[in-house]
């Protein structure tokens, strides 16, 4: 997205995927994408070094020196962008165009299936007084048990024109979910994002979607009444009605045959979205490189997840952030040794320490392959990655790269 | 073409200020748009150093140490800038798209509020023979006192179906104003550009145009016979029909209250055009950072702007205009002193010296924030930006990033 403005470039997406599926071939050589969520960042005040300047990296720098560098902008210059939208462009899609709704991440989030047609919500357990009025937003963060417990009961919540499942995410977070024919996610929130408001009646934001709304306005005032003894999470608050996108997928572009090796559900479901398959994750850096061991040859293309160096980031915790980087290289060996043909590491996004959130920051960039023309970048690091041989660039701009050093890519024209 | 892919560009402007609208956000920051008109320059033949190379200027260099630097590219390379779609870049508008006629560009260089129907066209008073040919398409460039007495003549022209209005700005220069009912600015110019030719008929360039055709040659012919015994400013010349463009507003898309100080009326009128309030500009850039500090409390967006640069440029005064460069840097510390959030210094377009006139190269940019990840540049120079954290950049993207380093911008995406 470039808030601002026009395009160098076109913008008709499907138009630029016929001519990738066009020219993408498949051969026996391997991708393995490596995105370190999270993983730039911003000088910490007394020592003017970043985390990854910070941190001891020797594998992470040996490959930078074997790799064409670079710094991507997943969106555009000043935009942050969520986890979705910054995978998303990695994978080569507009994340503009391709918006993923928060009622969808939700539902990825705990491994769900979704149908094309489901609509889904996120949904918060909420505290309003005998007014009506919202109290607190997150109902005292509802214990997960007691919430299990809640949804259990809202979901047998039965309405004429729509099958209604209430599935718990953690503490006060669930998700809502809609199946039913002609039914319609354009609809508003009922979060009004704020304590000492009543929630909002649902409205319908199109006229196809007036049904939807009125069924979406019965499971609220059906739910309200099972809900109205309860201490604290006696109502409930609704926003991010979406659709699953209707996406090509990875394999239908790239003729590739994808898998995904990630920690966190939200992350396999979104690379189950784009079309890959889900491998064993394990609960660490260590586990999922043995996954990726075993699994090395059924599939063509890998991307795996490393989590923590976001989940650091945004404690705001700058030694934490900077250990979990050196975990990260001291686990890339066993990675390094099957020698794939194309590897590419870089981040979705950063999340300096200093900010303690996702930020707009550009994220450093490599790529190594034979065929990679390597710059004078002999450093993975913020500053270092400007100078390497692809400058700054966009996200979307890895899969076509990563194809071409794969040699999966025809030329294009006579 | 981008085969992989999409644009991390999108082409519907009106789209993107969507997206930009729902993730702006107010809050107590202070943003300062520091505009040198024509700052970038080329080298000098004997120096081989440019203007900015030239000039003593440990203020600039100073701010470059704490920046983000760049070079932008006001509208794309190669092509040179108006004063117009220059700063309109800069204040995140595609300049293609948000074109603004020469005859609006020239009432709001007079100060002059246009009305969203007015139909405005930039006028000459021209000396023409006895069979009606231009032999001076400036009339001698006839004094302003005189063009003024003239202008009020043709103002009391009555033409039914439109009001008119003719006034001078300077010399042989006046504006046309038509306002009334369902008028059209799709007109051909009537100044044939070049002298030897009769000055042309105003044609239609639609249907919906015809009547405006009519009256303007209803106009001009009733102005040729008031002049026809003027010695020199015996017709008119009309050129660049056009209407008010339908902006979106800076408040509108980026929720600020935005104000400029700027000491050419083009200028104001440009920034008034997008929604800021105009403050006292004074007659220096002294007077007009005295001007900041007394009005810093009740905007969070500024845009201040140097003319004296780009005037010496077109003079193709080289070393003036290293002098207007150190006068400014000389100004900067009141403008330092008030420590704004987020401090950009640029330029809407290059004004090299030895050319004499605006050009298409790119303009060094600088960003300092608390959260703008600086660079290595230590200088505000053409030469040294390349070299920065944002490298060559189209001027659009200031905007966003502006928001974001001033923490005014949400995340986009889930």
């Amino acid at each position: 997205m470039n808030l601002g403005m026009p395009p160098s470039k076109i913008a008709n997406t499907m138009i630029e995927f016929e001519h990738m599926k066009k020219i993408s071939r498949t051969s026996p050589s391997k991708i393995v994408f490596l995105i370190i969520d999270g993983v730039g960042g911003l000088p910490h005040p007394e020592t003017g070094k970043t985390e990854l300047e910070s941190a001891r990296k020797p594998n992470l720098n040996r490959i930078a020196r074997d790799s064409l560098c670079g710094l991507i902008d997943p969106i555009s210059p000043g935009i942050t962008p969520g986890s979705a939208p910054g995978h998303l462009a990695i994978f080569g899609y507009d994340p503009v165009k391709y918006n993923i709704g928060r009622g969808v991440v939700e539902a990825l989030g705990i491994d769900l299936e979704l149908k094309p047609e489901d609509i889904t919500a996120r949904g918060n357990f909420c505290t309003v007084d005998n007014k009506g009025i919202i109290i607190d937003r997150r109902a005292g963060r509802v214990s997960t048990d007691k919430s299990t417990e809640l949804c259990r009961s809202l979901n047998n919540i039965a309405i004429n024109g729509a099958e209604i499942s209430v599935l718990p995410v953690k503490e006060h977070r669930f998700v809502l979910i809609l199946r039913g024919e002609a039914l319609s996610p354009e609809l508003a929130d009922s979060d009004p994002q704020q304590a000492g408001l009543a929630p909002k009646k649902i409205e319908a934001l199109s006229p196809q979607a007036q049904r939807t709304a009125e069924i979406v306005n019965n499971f609220v005032s059906q739910a309200s009444i099972r809900l109205q003894y309860e201490p604290a999470a006696n109502m409930v608050l609704l926003r991010g009605f979406s659709r699953r996108p209707d996406i090509p997928s990875i394999p239908e572009i790239y003729k590739l045959k994808p898998a995904v090796i990630a920690i966190y559900p939200m992350y396999r479901g979104l690379a189950k979205l784009v079309g890959m398959q889900v491998l064993p994750g394990g609960e660490s850096i260590t586990e999922q490189l043995n996954s990726l061991r075993r699994y090395y040859a059924d599939y063509d293309f890998f991307f795996v997840h490393f989590k923590s160096t976001d989940a650091r980031g945004e404690d705001g915790n700058f030694r934490a952030k900077v250990q979990a980087i050196e975990e990260l290289d001291n686990a890339l060996p066993s990675l390094l040794s099957l020698d794939p043909e194309v590897l590419i590491i870089t981040g979705d996004h950063s999340t300096p320490a200093t900010l303690a959130m996702h930020s707009w920051h550009p994220v450093p960039f490599m790529l190594k392959s034979k065929w990679c023309r390597p710059d004078n970048v002999t450093e993975f690091s913020e500053k270092a990655c400007l100078a390497g041989g692809m400058g700054r660039f966009p996200a979307t701009e890895i899969m076509p790269l990563a194809m071409a050093n794969a040699l999966k890519l025809d030329k294009f024209g006579a």
